[in-house]
């Protein structure tokens, strides 16, 4: 299964007067897991959309585990959630660069719809993109 | 039971490229939420801090059920959950002014730590005003 | 002249790791400020873009006197510069309230653009709007 | 005369409404131009705060020229003002990955101030920081 793993570093703007991270800020780096994941799979997202396809949030969700620091490097792994169907769902971890346990795992959950907004059933090659990432053996 | 309800509009800055709120700052409503509902309980986050009592965030989830547009007027309900002991638990529904469904709801919770970053017991001034929020028949 | 003032108060996502507000922050005041000018005047920036008007930045300044602080209310007064034709300028200044002296100032510089993104001679209705703020004794 | 650049890539989280970034943001990559142009000299913001030295923004300016556009790649690339003595100034220019011209010039300008948020002078190291970053020939 492919495990993509994106790596950002925390800027003050991330942080918030407590000295850590602002937790709203961690879901921006799970979107930018969303962005490298799908192109580790030979696509962006950016494309996805110019083929009228978009995938709104429907549901966000993050467990804080150990706080982030200015100035660390995270890695942030993306997976996708295999069981679910009409629509994704991501599974995220972010590691502070060097660790073994996690700093933080969350996930989101995407509808798919038209230019319209409007719900569509996720067309064909999306559906071939997420089948390439659970069976690949990368 | 205390239910407060701050209001906020919706600015550029809220939004994204899809035209509608980008999914990381309904969490900047909930906070605002959670220091509206403290300051109607005749104390303010900032207060709390001062004591020495801190309530950093350890999970935080929101789903988004109608998209939130440019100029919208929200109205951010925050209500405490009674049942969580040995930490802080709020619960959020994100209305557009007027409407009777939410366009979101969602919860984040609490550890209590001291100025230490420890985890304390949430001490009595703190419990008092829970007991308050849900006792109260406002 | 009319100076329109907005309030805002100051949360910890504004805040970051050096205990006061993260200066980008305070560009999204001068986007309330100028959103609360518009709406002093009658009408709102919403019904100017439904109009098939824009006004995207083209410069933003800010000076940073004074350091803001979480939970601080900010007034954020908002005039028009009169000097500037074929587009708008917005000054600013923040105050803490109840203080005399600002302790931020700035300004944003807007082009006049249609729907197509392409520029267009701010409409007649601007331009009243704009005279109506100069010359009222408001 | 070291002039760093630095890449990131515009995520949704960063556009606004209007389908481009948001003006706000900028100010965040002039802060990853800031971030990176320390590290390029061998050191980092985060070392220089450790040794009880703070450079708080007194000053900011952005002028934008060209939309960003969501994926778009970015070089942030950051010079020292060496004309300025007592704090710093930085100049900045954003550009699209392979265009020539830039998409956004700027400048912050910086004060030097100790732990207790007093001003002093820039330490010696500081000053050898920047003599090296305006006369190395890289």
């Amino acid at each position: 299964m492919i495990k993509h793993s994106a790596e950002c570093r925390v800027i003050y703007g991330d942080t918030d007067g407590f000295g850590i991270v602002y937790h709203a800020n961690y879901f921006r780096w799970f979107e930018i897991g969303r962005a490298e994941f799908f192109r580790a799979l030979g696509t962006s997202y950016k494309e996805i959309t110019e083929k009228g396809v978009h995938l709104p949030i429907s549901e966000a969700y993050c467990k804080f585990i150990k706080a982030l620091k200015y100035d660390d490097i995270l890695l942030v792994e993306t997976k996708i959630d295999g069981r679910v169907k009409g629509g994704m769902k991501f599974d995220f971890r972010i590691f502070v660069k060097g660790d073994e346990t996690p700093s933080a795992t969350g996930f989101t959950r995407h509808a798919c719809v038209g230019d319209d907004k409007k719900i569509i059933r996720p067309p064909k090659f999306l559906l071939d993109l997420v089948k390439n990432s659970l069976f690949s053996d990368k």
